[in-house]
């Protein structure tokens, strides 16, 4: 069985099916009533770097070293001028793929690490057609040169350069480069009667955002809900692929996302999380809980609804079940297999962590969360306008300065309360 | 064509099809697939009383007299020490409807009025099983008696004494009366081959909430999530008895909702207004958007989304052209005829007003939507912890003094910012 995976940047409540007022993903509803739809699903960090990490080891950020020590629960990521990255000694899901002789590609950003070592395709990924870092820019490309794009181990253009993007119309056709490049390897994997494993990692809802011209001014969000719209129609489009060559029944598909909507871009550039509080940075539920849906077409029975405490870590262990393949036995693993849940309607008990850097911030325990410590963001920062929660003040909750909780932990009952508006 | 409405008392966020994320209202979700949903749709108030006037008339309160000059800005209601109600110079819906020789049936809360004058059968209703107000109480019932309960012309008994709620664990089996007493009169109607209008208008969900004992405890939300699971489970009763009896397509469903979830009784006792600003009592999205659901099997096609600009008042002119009338011609009527939008998919070009008591707080237009006054409530109340947003503070929009925006109104585009939060 092949697998899919779509890991997107949207919040909660970016999707219809998750209640957005607009309505305006036909396609990915389509995949939530066809499949099963998670409504209690977790990244594994409020940031993109160490969640996709996490996603690919199946293991917390704290374990596969994409945490910092730099400052007191401060999230790491891989930006252009810093040398880091993956671990050698880290396990990732495409390698251990191929021992069950699976073709495994990344379309999309990377992230993990942009120096030669820590190329996907000394990682597990036989292709790659997309960028190690987010789209920002444009820089000066001498002092400091523009985000490149790769094809395999081929540099083949930098963004704003050879990858256009305009900033001031939000005009872009990467998403229709990527959304190419997955139906022609779909297509070429169904010739070869080879498993593959797609990592499809498209970042058109990251700011600075972009769309294709037939999509820009659509939406009735403006131009995030434009990329948004583009994206739901990229995804309807690969889901038909899979159908029209036959294989849907043999192809596992899922669909999350790697952080809240980052609520400091909103309304322009940043998206929705639903009845949620804050956003992206935050381990409040607005930066972790995750639109999140299976399909599975003759496996997954339409229209399930799981409240299975998931993560996006299950698609490490999720995967390599489907592939036959245990995890490896040397290491934790934080993932769980999600095939139980999806094809059996099991429940397993399971807390989800939030972390922030290293730093335990919060636990959930069933429809119960306690946090250890509360924090939206710094003073220094707010008094700049930067600001993870706008319009979501909630007294001694989102704090602007970090608050300790460990002897008391602030409870709150999600089933009651879901915005975290009310500590019991 | 008999018309039925389902009245409620719930948050646009209350519905699992509008994204609540507990997703516990199956039935009134599957009312959505198989009719029509509308993702913009108002009440013509934001309280309970002058809403429900609205509905009934066509027409806004301040044409029906539901507005109070006491205080500006102050929304006017009928408890059981107000003497006021409905004026006889008002036409409502049902006394419209006799003309075309439909039976009509209140259930439930009418508000209107509790003296003789007002009694909903002086004015087009021809049976009545419920109660003039709220089931606000215990009241000591010397000085201050209970809210009767009316079969008809005859007071049948009163809250608390005779039609028990238990206020400490919340149980209270009206709403299985209620229920039944719907299912009985359609079956009476079938049998009778008359067309009827029912408007179920029940209060299960209005603080202090209750459900039946076989639904206490059910809810991950709690006492008002187990509420609303009963009232889902009536609704998903009622469609299948007119199913049953095979009417389901001469019978036209509509369900809404009065105002928007009382935050102030949030966490137990409130729903939830999923990404709107603020709840019951202001102008803001929280407070008049409603959950809405049009259903009429081989009429709707199925699983159809409208982002018409609708309001309560529309039910008034849809009912009358269901039943081959026109609206009265001596008057000013607010609502429209939404039977175009519904059958044919038209959109019309409609604005919303939205008032407070006598003053026009707000209108929306497309997806504009500008205030000329703001407010949430008085720091008075404030000070008392009376907060119609918690956890919501929105620096000069959730403003705790009446602030005066009619020079420059305060303006938000609903599409990029639902939540209102970024003014333009």
């Amino acid at each position: 069985t092949s697998s899919g995976v779509f890991l997107l940047q949207m919040g909660w409540g970016d999707l219809g099916v998750f209640g957005e007022p607009s309505k305006e993903t036909p396609h990915l509803d389509q995949m939530a009533a066809e499949g099963m739809l998670f409504l209690d699903f977790y990244t594994a960090n409020p940031l993109c770097s160490p969640s996709r990490a996490a996603l690919l080891t199946g293991r917390l950020p704290v374990r596969n070293g994409f945490y910092t020590t730099n400052g007191h629960a401060r999230n790491a990521y891989t930006p252009q001028d810093i040398v880091g990255g993956i671990p050698d000694s880290e396990l990732l899901l495409p390698e251990l793929l191929k021992k069950a002789g699976y073709t495994n590609k990344i379309i999309g950003k990377w992230h993990l690490g942009h120096r030669p070592q820590f190329h996907p395709l000394k990682h597990g990924f036989d292709e790659w057609f997309g960028s190690p870092n987010c789209h920002f820019g444009p820089y000066d490309n001498r002092e400091r040169p523009n985000i490149p794009v790769y094809r395999d181990w081929e540099m083949v253009g930098r963004y704003y350069e050879d990858f256009k993007i305009d900033l001031k119309t939000g005009e872009a056709n990467l998403t229709q480069l990527y959304l190419q490049e997955a139906l022609d390897f779909i297509s070429k994997q169904q010739a070869s009667q080879q498993p593959f494993f797609l990592y499809w990692a498209i970042d058109a809802t990251h700011a600075p955002v972009y769309a294709s011209k037939q999509f820009l001014g659509t939406s009735q969000r403006g131009l995030y809900g434009d990329a948004v719209r583009e994206i739901d129609d990229s995804v309807g489009k690969i889901l038909h692929r899979l159908q029209q060559l036959g294989i849907s029944e043999n192809t596992f598909v899922f669909f999350t996302s790697d952080n809240g909507a980052a609520l400091i871009s909103a309304p322009r550039q940043g998206g929705s999380n639903g009845p949620f509080l804050c956003g992206k940075q935050t381990t409040f539920e607005g930066g972790m809980r995750e639109p999140a849906i299976a399909w599975w077409p003759g496996h997954i029975p339409a229209g399930g609804v799981s409240h299975q405490l998931g993560s996006v870590m299950d698609l490490f262990s999720t995967s390599l079940s489907l592939a036959g393949l245990q995890p490896p036995s040397d290491r934790q693993i934080d993932g769980i297999d999600l095939l139980p849940v999806i094809l059996q309607g099991q429940l397993v008990d399971r807390p989800i962590f939030y972390y922030r850097g290293n730093e335990l911030m919060a636990v959930r325990a069933g429809l119960y969360k306690a946090h250890f410590w509360t924090w939206s963001n710094s003073w220094e920062e707010r008094s700049k306008g930067i600001d993870f929660c706008p319009g979501q003040n909630v007294s001694g909750v989102t704090t602007h300065t970090q608050e300790e909780h460990t002897r008391l932990p602030l409870l709150f009952h999600l089933g009651r309360d879901p915005g975290e508006k009310y500590p019991l």
